[in-house]
């Protein structure tokens, strides 16, 4: 007969997990200290223990959730058995039906970026860095497409990848003012059928 | 000999100006009242002689800013002797000069949307609206070039003009990560030159 190993999540893991629905729901500076400790019931005084700060904090949500979401999206990326276009495709797709269950929040990395990026370049280089890795996933990709002649060469495949990652984030906006995923499955749609095609 | 008329802003006014700028900067939780009413060197106390709440005066603060950026796009919009596709272009190179001396802040309309839209009911329709009137602007221009020819009508004008505003406020979050107008150029281009045309 097999024990199964039941994971008991560490104070800390609890805390960034009541920090990352919180920080998603409410942005970063509208999420307080006390809030978080109170939402994962750990004892007032013992944030310290495990964080620097604040900032040290929302960092460490910032990496649990790319920690979660990561393989999520890296499953059809690094999916090499398909053509390109399609594992884009699919990664879109699935973040589609994720978001249909719920609309709201929308990506953890652009929201951050949006309330963010000005005033704190630690998480300004942070976020940069993600994004740019976000985008040079997606620029292999196009590369890839364009060698197979999949799709046409007339664009720089870097810049098309921003273009990708900017136009999601964007819909991600839309999405949340109009409670519907509409906005990004329109974007997916014209992407495909415009931008990413010979 | 002409007699100039300075006007002196009003409390109000000042209390909105200052008000739009941290919000602009900062986001409309991370703005205090007593900052503002500090920022337009107003006495404590007398915000409620003009507004009823912080949610009374974030929507004030939205009105503001489309007073002051809703010409400058109209300008270009609403310039019927240019080609519709050349008006939309025109109104997009507008905003990458003006984006060009601050590539900070972005787009009060997407950082408050991103914020607020989950959270406060009252924000997100007044955005909604907003984003819905800007989105008809945009589809209106793109009918208008289908039908002269200019622009594919394999595409539904309404679903276009969504995906250019949505790439748009991509563009910006990309724009404040970086601190620069080139994801903002970057779109431009390849959304005239592959989503854009015949």
């Amino acid at each position: 007969m097999k024990i199964e190993k039941k994971t008991i999540p560490s104070t800390k893991e609890r805390l960034l997990d009541a920090g990352l629905e919180m920080m998603h729901s409410f942005g970063y500076r509208a999420t307080g200290i006390q809030g978080v400790l109170s939402s994962a019931d750990v004892p007032k005084g013992s944030f310290y223990n495990y964080f620097k700060s604040k900032e040290d904090f929302g960092l460490e949500v910032l990496d649990r959730y790319i920690e979660l979401q990561g393989p999520i999206g890296m499953k059809h990326m690094a999916d090499l058995k398909r053509p390109p276009l399609k594992r884009l495709k699919g990664f879109f797709d699935e973040f589609i039906a994720l978001y249909k269950i719920n609309p709201s929040c929308g990506c953890l990395l652009g929201n951050f970026a949006q309330e963010l990026s000005d005033e704190d370049p630690v998480f300004r280089k942070k976020l940069a860095g993600v994004f740019t890795a976000w985008i040079e996933s997606v620029e292999d990709c196009l590369l890839e497409a364009q060698k197979n002649n999949e799709l046409s060469k007339r664009q720089d495949p870097r810049k098309l990848a921003e273009f990708c990652i900017s136009g999601w984030e964007g819909s991600l906006i839309q999405m949340k003012l109009q409670k519907s995923v509409e906005p990004l499955e329109s974007f997916v749609d014209i992407l495909f059928s415009t931008v990413l095609k010979k």
